[in-house]
């Protein structure tokens, strides 16, 4: 499927029916990823048109791999498939939200946890620095892509 | 507050302690916003090294505004103030999440309405349309910024 031009219109942007997603210079949308039973934030990553429709047309959610420059169907190698329960964009339609059910297991980051976000940020005396929410790998990284360049 | 360089060493920015954002060609990371409560996406913006240090630094969610190319401290107008409870960031620190309470109306969007994402994308016979939550505007956006360009 292809997407229709956003319009010029704020109003017809903000308040219609027809979804117009607004691809950046580099032909990109960002992409939330939460899971859809307890909300989590698993992940943020990138999309194009190919990749958006082809998350809609088969209700697995599909990116663009700025690293790779490469379509990436996320869970291909390790399994962990993302299923899209609900799709959501925002005001401006340049953001577009996945609430997803993750297969395999159950895990999002490429380090082998359940969400990429394991670290919280600590300012203190005008440092900042991270700690660890203790999450552990759900997978073994390094045998599950073993096979990867 | 300066942020240190990231490190080449992919190890090092996924499993260090030192915050070293990493901003894109543009300066920025990606920001993702959600209540401090009950976890709803609130918003998606973006952050230059200034935004991200007065947000640690004043416990006050501050932003770039690519629209207006100019720093934002979210509900400056409004009054929809972003205090911010945790801050994350994830595996290759290219994106930080704010978990927040919001001030004033407890609205987020600038069309009112709590969340920026108050429509689904949905997707039948090979065309994808929007459909409102039903969420309504808190304030009113045109009396709010009526004093703004």
């Amino acid at each position: 499927m292809d997407f229709p031009a956003p319009s010029a219109d704020k109003a017809e942007l903000e308040e219609g029916v027809a979804f117009t997603p607004r691809f950046d210079s580099n032909d990109l949308v960002t992409a939330v990823v939460t899971d859809s039973g307890d909300g989590e934030l698993l992940m943020v990553a990138y999309m194009n048109a190919e990749a958006l429709a082809l998350t809609l047309e088969t209700g697995i959610a599909h990116f663009w791999s700025r690293s790779r420059g490469s379509l990436w169907k996320k869970g291909e190698t390790s399994g962990n498939v993302q299923r899209v329960a609900e799709i959501r964009t925002d005001c401006d339609q340049d953001v577009v939200w996945l609430k997803v059910k993750v297969g395999g297991h159950d895990a999002t980051c490429h380090t082998g946890r359940r969400s990429c976000f394991y670290r919280t940020v600590q300012f203190e005396d005008g440092n900042a620095t991270l700690v660890s929410d203790g999450d552990t790998a759900r997978f073994d990284p390094e045998t599950v892509y073993a096979h990867k360049a």
